[in-house]
């Protein structure tokens, strides 16, 4: 793949990275650095906007209007981004780089229209490599677009990583550095637990299941896009000076580019979701698809579900869904409850959610057993569990959960190591 | 002219009319207002940004760099509309009144590439009035344009007028509403001179005279476009309530529009002035341009000029220019003094400038008489005069400033009346 990319890296910059001047000074003195280091590299960068601004804005148009219309909306948050690409290019000229700020109608950024959370459809990238090759660093506005109407839209929770794997993806970019506050992706969060590390290397599947279940540091529709076209991605923080494997940077790459697979590359875990149980229900699955499809109906998320067989055809159900839906799930339950043929539904929000997730699980048994073990040893009880290829979830009680995470953590860190097929 | 309007007005407001959400609130219930009241005349609502704002932006500029790129420094200002437009459109939707905000790009406003003070060249006048014979009412970024190459563009001081006076030339609006912090055009600084009254009607060329003289109310460019597209203009309150000739508002019509021409409309006044004396200076030709060439190649403005002859065709050359280049022109002069064979370079920084403006001069005689009988019944000694068509300057030390605008407003104040010729 490599071969064919072109001689251009996309730098995105998050809010905390533009938060002020000084700051934006910093990250126009990284993209000289890397201007002097490797002249032959064109840089493409992207910017959300300052730290705080989006939801100041939010802020104001709540205190305007009770429900703010979407398309005013998106061009009122589009607002944020204009402001620091414009200082960027201005320090960059400044500092003697040739640069150029870009909105997402001049880069043609085309999206749905779905407002406030549109989806890219296409990217410009002849314009972009041809600013480039004209020695122009183009700044680029993060999480806004364009669609066909030629109305700005925002592209949601994460939309200027999207922006910035988007446009590496079209420019056929080497790759994507995404600048943030933390160093990169840790086997586990170095708050809960001191032995955790900094990963060097992750593969998409792996980063995908630890950002679905609490790494904050990348969203997951970023990561889906690199993984679909095939982005060299790298996660690192604006404040640590330059690209340095193992101290600076996790690469989040394909699978066949892990030369280790590590059986557990980190443990994750959230404490957002309730469990709630329907007891003694029926388990005719017309019934069943009825519960589902009420909830669906209210929009709420289920992420686990188990249901355990008890006497004459009756089930517990068991399932967990985000917290601040969860009294509205336990309504929904109770209401249906005589329908379902339940004896009665039950709410636990005391729970949290703790994961190992590793690529090496595919090749390797015996993770559960020793997932059980630890947590025996620390009479830690599980009342869920939930399996992917790669992963492996279990529910335990809150108060448990740092102790869980840090046995966890500690049985696996050894990151015994199987060795992937050599390149 | 009327005959072929269409029935469209275009409503301007200012920085302080869009302030902060209490007085966008204020804006929308006025657009809603003339709605209700007018609902087959079109609406078309032209925003600046937040009074403040565009500083805010500046200063951000001024601490990031120190000569920002006026392509860019585009880019951040225009941002500042964005949000008002967004807003004000949202709280119409909300309202029930079908709204759309549209930036300059949208609405293609056409500049040239004159960043930072940009000239309108075209604007789509056709998408606009398709939208208001929808019933949608557009809301329009003032102060941005957009070039050729698709780079943003700011119109400079005035600039929002200006986009107002340019659409309502466009689509042939019946009436363009400036609406601002203040009732209109008085006939004199009320806070100068208590017998100060609001001028219901007065004519482009008196209004001309009076914003370059001082009456900051309306800038000269955006007369200068109403004057040659023909379109009505009110300059009005955001904050005293609908249009109310006399009460609220005044009319800058033209002259032929005016059915009575009062000699003088009003008195205005300067003191941001200073007065340079080259003494005793050749009166040769040659010397006088290469001195106001010198003037020119340093940017130095000049407004008045006298010279008296003295013996021996030498001459005292006095001319007034900006106070802030006053030490410039200054050093200028002196430098060049032996050249011009000049004896000396005196300056003069107490110095006021005082006129009397009316369309009413062209046919009268005997305002200078008036105007120094007056100045000399206070004693005031007037060290240089200007006269236009309609217009009278005289020079006064800055002491006395307040007392001449006093007594020259109470000499003509009774307004004496010659009609014109009646339509």
């Amino acid at each position: 793949m490599s071969g064919e990319r072109a001689p251009i890296v996309v730098m995105k910059f998050g809010g905390t990275s533009v938060g002020d001047v000084s700051r934006i000074q910093h990250v126009a003195d990284i993209v000289a650095e890397h201007r002097r280091r490797l002249p032959d590299v064109g840089v493409i960068v992207v910017l959300s906007a300052m730290a705080g601004e989006t939801n100041k804005l939010v802020a104001l148009a709540k205190s305007c209007v009770e429900r703010p219309n979407p398309r005013e909306m998106d061009v009122l948050l589009a607002s944020g981004e204009q402001i620091t690409i414009a200082l960027l290019a201005m320090r960059l000229i400044e500092a003697g780089i040739s640069a150029k700020s870009l909105l997402a109608q001049q880069a043609q950024i085309a999206t749905n229209s779905e407002h406030t959370n549109a989806l890219i459809e296409s990217i410009d990238a002849d314009q972009l490599s041809a600013l480039v090759s004209q020695g122009i660093v183009p700044v680029v506005a993060g999480f806004q677009g364009v669609d066909e109407r030629g109305d700005i839209t925002t592209l949601g929770r994460g939309g200027s990583d999207i922006t910035a794997v988007a446009i590496a993806a079209a420019v056929k970019a080497q790759t994507c550095f995404i600048y943030t506050d933390v160093p990169g992706v840790f086997s586990t969060d170095p708050r809960t637990c001191k032995n955790a590390k900094l990963i060097e290397r992750v593969c998409h599947e792996e980063m995908l299941e630890m950002a679905s279940l609490g790494a904050k540091v990348l969203h997951t529709r970023s990561v889906y896009f690199a993984m679909r076209y095939e982005v060299p991605l790298v996660v690192l923080s604006t404040f640590e000076g330059p690209f340095i494997p193992g101290k600076n940077g996790t690469w989040i790459v394909a699978e066949e580019e892990l030369m280790e697979k590590p059986i557990v590359t980190g443990v994750t875990y959230r404490t957002d979701e309730a469990r709630i149980v329907v007891e003694g229900m029926s388990a005719d699955i017309g019934k069943m698809s009825r519960l589902f499809s009420e909830l669906s109906r209210k929009n709420i998320f289920i992420d686990m579900i188990s249901q355990e067989s008890i006497d004459s055809g009756a089930v517990n159900l068991s399932l967990t869904v985000p917290d601040e839906n969860s009294l509205t799930a336990l309504e929904t339950m109770q209401a249906l409850g005589p329908e379902l043929g339940a004896s009665g539904v039950k709410i636990d929000r005391d729970i949290a959610k703790v994961s190992v997730v590793g690529i090496g699980m595919r090749y390797h048994t015996g993770v559960a057993a020793r997932v059980f073990e630890a947590l025996a040893r620390e009479r830690i009880g599980v009342t869920m569990i939930n399996t992917s290829e790669i992963k492996m979830s279990v529910l335990v009680p809150r108060k448990y959960c740092e102790v869980a995470v840090r046995v966890l953590h500690d049985e696996f860190t050894d990151f015994q190591l199987t060795t992937g097929e050599e390149r």
